[in-house]
């Protein structure tokens, strides 16, 4: 058990602060509201980077690469898109620094005054709607479908590590089409490919629905988001795709020329996912003793730690582990062992334990003789020991075994909440939860609003947001 | 051949110019100086990114992400790093716009003046150095192999799509050492990496060596670099390693504990290649019918055009072609199957030749007959017609020729410039050429310096640079 380990219960912020900075996922740096994704905080991201743009591609999108800044008034020419958003920005002023002329340091160039200011991306839909009127003149050039790897910058005041930062990585995809059917239909569709990411690879269970129409994307005309309940019982958006109508077609007088030879403006869609995907992962599944991670995120799998008390007997552990290694690579496993002599076992132990490493496998001068190895599983933290023969079979059928409960021990916790009108209200005066969702398979069925009175057709979700 | 397509030997530079826009691999963005990577040429990114990736990894790294932003101050703390660098730079000063007041638009809100203003980071050691000094305490945690993909700004004048914009992408490694003989063996073996990935993959040969102590990084005490020769007869940088002492460790008091028990300053080196490495590809390869691609890094390997001139032969061709489909992608080759009916054969020859698909393939009715395809390679535009049996094992093994016949070609034109003290001042002469590279294999030789006339001891590379 981690020292001095804030526990959920007591503090459920302190302890996801403190975990993200002790599982060496990410630090603040020297710069305001920015963060420093660590190398095993990365390795995670990378894993979900990887196999989102698999996902994407298999939908038929490809990458491309717009840029990091926006002249200032392209943030005004879509009206709502500029009200909603966009204030709160790093703006660039100046393009040259110069030595101080009263000595140290450097000042900026008073001289190196920029024309028109330019933005640090806070989304990239005006820019790209710049771009696709060059590539756009006929049906012909529709669909575009693409998407852009980056990252991007909101002046948040308060930030929280992975939540809300700063400057965050993400994607953005920015679709063009011919009719709204096929726009919405995307919209959609890549809905439904963030939530089966975040079941199937998180295992994360997310409610599918609808934004209000108060916490719609600024200059879209619907917003589609997957919404994912923390342990602490408040709802995070993991995700939102939105359908953006004709407005920045309009904006940018994006126009095409349809088979009737006729113009029309072209149909948007956008969507996103971000470094939030971390928190989301992180508050889902961790616990007191520190991270948990799903085996298919995990960037390491299994953690081997040899327990001798010689050199000649880690000579002999390093020769008999040798070959499980391998025989658990060939089934596709990230395997560190670690013998680094000058950390004890214990210490190994405690810091598989808390980075969330799915199994870890101890073996020592005893097992040696027994043909045996202690097998000690992330999620129920259950210890047994095994035989060695056929352990990368068992292994390997323990990855699937972690994944899927992972998935049950959250979708179990979220059934608690998904409850009547009067749980609703009662969480709602408890924890300050706002509408988060409304959720596609929502029966139609009447009654009241819960603050108005006024007459309702349909439940939505409720919950306190990040 | 592409109509009113510049030739090289007319327009080296307008050649290239118009051939990234016209191959869709990239274009002029709205911004100054900043480019749009477009799918195509975004997709030869990628697969640049993941093999180097991959190799970067082979040799244990791992990536992290580092802040956009750098506090001016950080760049002062080193001398000579600020002496020979970032004052042509994006700079932040506000963190906040506002509806203008006057009516329309928006304006940078004056009272959100930051107090300290961010740089884009030019490059990242300085952030990185400021970070390390938590992470090392002892050399324990040494070493640190760091990479980090990612964007950095330089505010150039005079801007080339790939070659030199004010936004670029690349990766820059950052490793922390316990000795300097460590730390000179990574910036060495980091070179070797790069050289590797240049003739492998590229299909482009270099020379190693030293930067003069002139060309050198801001702040390295060596500079290593690999210089490509273009078919104009001009060196490009493609890649750079510095040896960086212990002078970043100063400047942030990065200190640690050795096995003495005693504090001494870190060891530093950083690595990077960038986008610029498209333009070597490009310029390295292509001919006055367009792009030319190595097939390492093609994002397709095979165009197949079907040609007819009914809908019942186009659904023969299409039941026809179908299998051998399946058999190039068993192979691991990427196709593309191209039956749109609203473009010609000729048309989509042009446009495959045009964008530098290794191979195409055109099946016709009297083919389907024969049992016969035509096989065009496009690096050496030779067409024959052959068996369909067998022909996934031929393409594949075309794939191989031409990727080291590329080389060869490159290769070959390399040996042409690499000549005498004479020839290097004819070339100085005509073209402006600079030393480039020292190469770590010249032999010790006297001589006299073709400027000055004083006694030199080795031979130099001389080429005009980009």
């Amino acid at each position: 058990m981690a020292k001095d380990f804030p526990k959920r219960s007591e503090n459920y912020s302190e302890w996801y602060n403190e975990l993200v900075v002790r599982a060496d996922l990410a630090e603040q740096s020297a710069v305001r509201g920015c963060m420093v994704i660590k190398p095993y905080g990365y390795a995670i991201w990378e894993k979900m980077h990887d196999q989102l743009d698999r996902m994407f591609k298999q939908t038929g999108h490809q990458n491309a690469y717009f840029p990091l800044f926006i002249p200032k008034s392209f943030l005004s020419r879509e009206a709502e898109h500029v009200e909603g958003f966009a204030k709160e920005c790093a703006v660039v002023t100046h393009h040259r620094l110069m030595n101080d002329p009263n000595g140290s340091g450097v000042v900026v160039d008073p001289a190196a005054k920029l024309e028109e200011e330019l933005i640090v991306r806070p989304t990239s839909e005006t820019i790209i709607w710049s771009t696709y009127k060059n590539w756009i003149k006929s049906y012909r050039d529709l669909p575009i479908l693409c998407n852009q790897w980056a990252n991007v910058v909101r002046w948040e005041m308060r930030t929280r590590m992975f939540l809300r930062t700063a400057e965050f990585l993400w994607q953005e995809g920015h679709t063009a089409h011919a009719t709204r059917e096929e726009a919405e239909a995307e919209t959609r569709k890549m809905l439904e490919v963030y939530a089966e990411f975040a079941e199937k690879y998180m295992a994360m269970p997310v409610l599918k629905g609808h934004k209000s129409p108060n916490e719609r994307f600024a200059g879209a005309l619907d917003t589609l988001c997957i919404e994912a309940m923390m342990q602490d019982g408040k709802a995070l958006q993991a995700g939102t795709s939105h359908f953006l109508g004709q407005n920045f077609a309009k904006a940018f007088e994006v126009q095409f020329l349809n088979k009737q030879n006729t113009l029309e403006y072209v149909w948007a869609t956008s969507w996103g996912v971000s470094t939030r995907l971390m928190g989301a992962l992180i508050m889902t599944h961790s616990d007191d003793n520190g991270l948990v991670l799903p085996p298919h995120l995990a960037p390491i799998h299994v953690a081997i730690v040899p327990i001798c008390k010689s050199d000649e007997q880690q000579r002999q552990l390093d020769e008999h582990i040798a070959p499980i290694v391998k025989a658990l690579e060939a089934k596709g496993l990230v395997v560190k062992y670690d013998n680094r002599p000058e950390y004890k076992p214990g210490w190994k132990f405690n810091e598989y334990e808390f980075k969330g490493v799915p199994v870890r496998l101890a073996i020592g001068p005893r097992d040696l003789e027994n043909g045996t190895c202690e097998v000690c599983r992330r999620d129920t933290l259950e210890k047994i020991t095994m035989p060695i023969e056929g352990i990368a079979d068992h292994v390997a059928d323990l990855m699937e075994a972690i994944q899927s409960n992972l998935y049950k021990k959250a979708a179990d916790f979220l059934c608690h909440w998904d409850g009547t009108v009067e749980t609703e209200e009662r969480i709602k005066e408890e924890t300050k939860a706002t509408i988060r969702c409304i959720p596609f398979d929502a029966p139609e069925e009447e009654g009241k609003c819960i603050y108005s009175g006024k007459p309702s057709h349909r439940r939505v979700v409720f919950a306190r947001s990040y």
